[in-house]
């Protein structure tokens, strides 16, 4: 009875695949997609020609965020700009470029300055952040940790062109200079000169590109 | 005639988007998020007042895992506490502390116990695990991995107070002491004293606050 | 009144939760999968008898693709064979062995060969590729990375019964053992022998199991 129950539901599948298959399915993808980038373009400080959002997971304080032209920003990305942690104020800025591409899963998170350049090119599950909670002193840590005020060593500045594997983490107060690659699962604790390829944890420069 | 379709659809989204924009939203995920958690929180041995937890993808042995009071637990989460794995039976024990933050996409999976205790803040893609597939002896490898009995070589400890970045991964057998930092990316393969700073993979302490 | 209405809304969940809870919520996505899984099939070389595949996010190139009999591929999963980057062609080949177990959120991107053999077990988040953009010369440094041609060193070779931890990457021209076990958050970066345990970003063999 079960077999059959599969049986037929295999062959009905079958039967819809004949009108709507994969191909068609991602047609109607697309088209949600611009739905979609129509609909959440709005809630950026800009939000760039021909640039592509897919659906995200959350998004904060838009209002000091710039995408810029010809980018894409993959599906379930958290971005979030905060300007209120509790009891704290800041003003947050996120820039990103123009032909930028942010690949699946990432998270960027900003209180101070993230900015990414020009033809930068993120794989997927990439973290960003300029903040952490608190600056780990003593007495903060009688403090729970999302309570602590969250603090900006400095800014993130990630220059044109650069490269940046999947899962790499790019932590506060860091320069990636101008077509460098970031090898996969790295991060990043200090700057990265251009034309260099930094990997491992820490991120260390193990080839100057000449 | 598509430029013009995609024009069109553009202008009915912006429509849309006046009576049912970001902001309008997230109040129809915070009400769906409701519903959800008083759902599922019955699955659960013990589910905190004021706890909330998003959708998640994959949960297996509710009835051994306690969630505290006040504690969020991200989107897309996997918590599994498994009882049984081919002939092979385990009592497993998941004890999720108060004040807890959970972020999206972590893995959770038990044989024994992991326990996690209060006001700890946990960031995304984290991975705990107290356990293996076989203990890695020669005569097993000649099994698949799916198949090796699941073996712990001890629990889990997350002590109060600690705060575990994204993509962390924690292994068996391991106790990470109160207030500590775990850095982003980092694999936790032994015990983390109290008050200090960890990082790389292996993770290795990099300070002691004081 | 708010605090009344998610008092309604938790009442009208239990009762809903009575005739819908999250054992029957269980057997409707297994449903939901295997009508899934038989709509998909078709856009595959090969897909094996009593294969499962859940939601994958993004399908490229699925005639170049082989997946073995008693596979199961976790949600989620980007699997990309690409035949063609601008100007450029390529024959890329994906084979997938016999009960191998992926899982959810994977990448596994190819332009060469990526080849996963029987009884693989492999984690969560896990990036396998084959190729990268460009091959980092000077002159090429100049172009942005997405434009850059695709170039694979060499392929991808898991021999059967090994074991990839959660979040782990593995670089082109990489072969790892017969029943080898790759650690959690490490990269592979050259080949790996059989019977080892192998760690670490860059990852090295840590263990040889006799």
């Amino acid at each position: 009875m079960k077999i059959y129950t599969i049986y037929l539901i295999k062959k009905l599948t079958k039967l819809v695949s004949f009108f709507f298959d994969y191909r068609a399915y991602n047609i109607f993808v697309s088209i949600s997609r611009i739905i979609y980038a129509s609909w959440i373009s709005s809630e950026f400080k800009y939000f760039g020609k021909n640039s592509k959002i897919f659906s995200i997971r959350s998004l904060i304080g838009g209002e000091y965020i710039s995408i810029g032209d010809n980018t894409i920003i993959g599906t379930q990305t958290v971005i979030t700009a905060w300007d209120t942690h509790g009891d704290y104020r800041f003003i947050p800025v996120i820039n990103i470029g123009k032909n930028v591409s942010i690949g699946n899963d990432c998270h960027i998170s900003a209180i101070n300055n993230i900015s990414i350049g020009d033809n930068v090119l993120m794989g997927m599950k990439v973290t960003i952040t300029d903040n952490s909670h608190g600056s780990s002193t003593i007495d903060e840590l009688t403090i729970a940790p999302v309570y602590r005020k969250l603090h900006s060593n400095g800014p993130v500045i990630i220059e044109d062109g650069v490269w940046i594997g999947d899962k790499v983490t790019i932590l506060p107060n860091t320069r990636i200079g101008k077509n460098s690659i970031i090898g996969a699962n790295a991060v990043v604790t200090r700057d990265i000169p251009s034309n260099s390829i930094a990997a491992g944890v820490p991120a260390k420069v193990i080839k100057i590109i000449k």
